[in-house]
């Protein structure tokens, strides 16, 4: 008896916590649901407004675009956008990022009405930011040198022929700075999900 | 002794399991040891191989600043940096970054001799991480434009009488490119840094 009475000691609190582990109490498992369902939720506030500036970077993009390579069904003595190279690198960065941009909407539309994304997990977190860097490197750079150009176009005095151009160009540019606002806008939200997704190894945890 | 017999089925677990947690066997300690040697010296390495690109992206920044600075130094009827918006632009991008970069050598030095940041740890990852962004959107921001007027010079003719400052120019943007380039690494780098900051709370486990 007085070998066993230190193990009788310890007993109740053993009973204790092993009660606690192995009998299911239902508090935890509605504190789980409950989690999950907020969890859930703010990963598609979330999702809706990566949603909404992909959007309108693709709105943007597509308008810069639009009005850039428009130039070119003008007359012909007119300047078209083929006619400068820093107009060239706008026009297709602007056209690139569309094409991008409408891709992501496609991929995030998915995510939101099904729940899974498009590529697997790990592969689209890295894509997503990866990409969302690359293009607003990009499109930064395009709408740097065309805003350049402009100005030299008008220093040259050959806005006064073709005013209809520059506005036009300016315009383009204006547009692309919007859309690389937007697009920097995403790539913040997107860094942000892949850093959770690596702390956590689920999008779910916000 | 019905009633107990299943509780003194489980006791040797107990046993065991107790024993294994409160009893400290040596070998983990010396493991964790080891482990924070391994860390220390990949953090060293890691925080050196940071401190090279900060470098390179000081050596190149200043080199471009003082060529497109230098212009100003020619005869007066040579055209100057100050006459043109983007070369101001780029003159001072790069004068800021190479302020910064200074600034990080040093930050990067005290931090590899004494083994503690300048800042407070926390402060110190968001801080490089948050101005190399910005910094590189500003200096690729300020290069484009660059890169774009000395065409335009080109083509407007005005290289033929002061040819001298258009290669300067032309160098300038050249270094101003590549100190961007060193200045992505270190923004990658710094945003690896953050990342496992934020997830091990500590720089020390890379």
């Amino acid at each position: 008896m007085t070998m066993r009475s230190p193990q009788s000691q310890t007993q109740p609190e053993d009973r204790l916590r092993n009660g606690g582990i192995e009998t299911p109490s239902p508090r935890p498992r509605i504190q789980a649901h409950f989690h999950s369902t907020v969890s859930e939720q703010k990963l598609r506030r979330f999702n809706i407004l990566i949603l909404v500036f992909r959007f309108a970077s693709l709105c943007f993009s597509l308008a810069a675009a639009i009005f850039m390579f428009s130039t070119s069904s003008r007359g012909s003595n007119s300047p078209r956008w083929t006619d400068f190279d820093a107009f060239k690198f706008l026009a297709i960065a602007n056209a690139i990022v569309t094409l991008y941009s409408l891709f992501e909407v496609g991929a995030s539309v998915w995510e939101i009405s099904g729940g899974s994304t498009l590529f697997p997990e790990v592969l689209q977190v890295w894509f997503d930011f990866g990409h969302d860097q690359v293009f607003a490197y990009l499109l930064l750079s395009a709408n740097s040198a065309g805003t350049e150009l402009s100005r030299s176009l008008r220093e040259m005095d050959r806005c006064t022929n073709s005013n209809a151009f520059c506005i036009q160009s300016d315009i383009s540019v204006a547009l692309g700075f919007a859309g690389f606002f937007f697009l920097g806008l995403s790539s913040l939200l997107s860094g942000f999900r892949l850093v959770s997704f690596i702390i956590n190894g689920s999008r779910f945890h916000l």
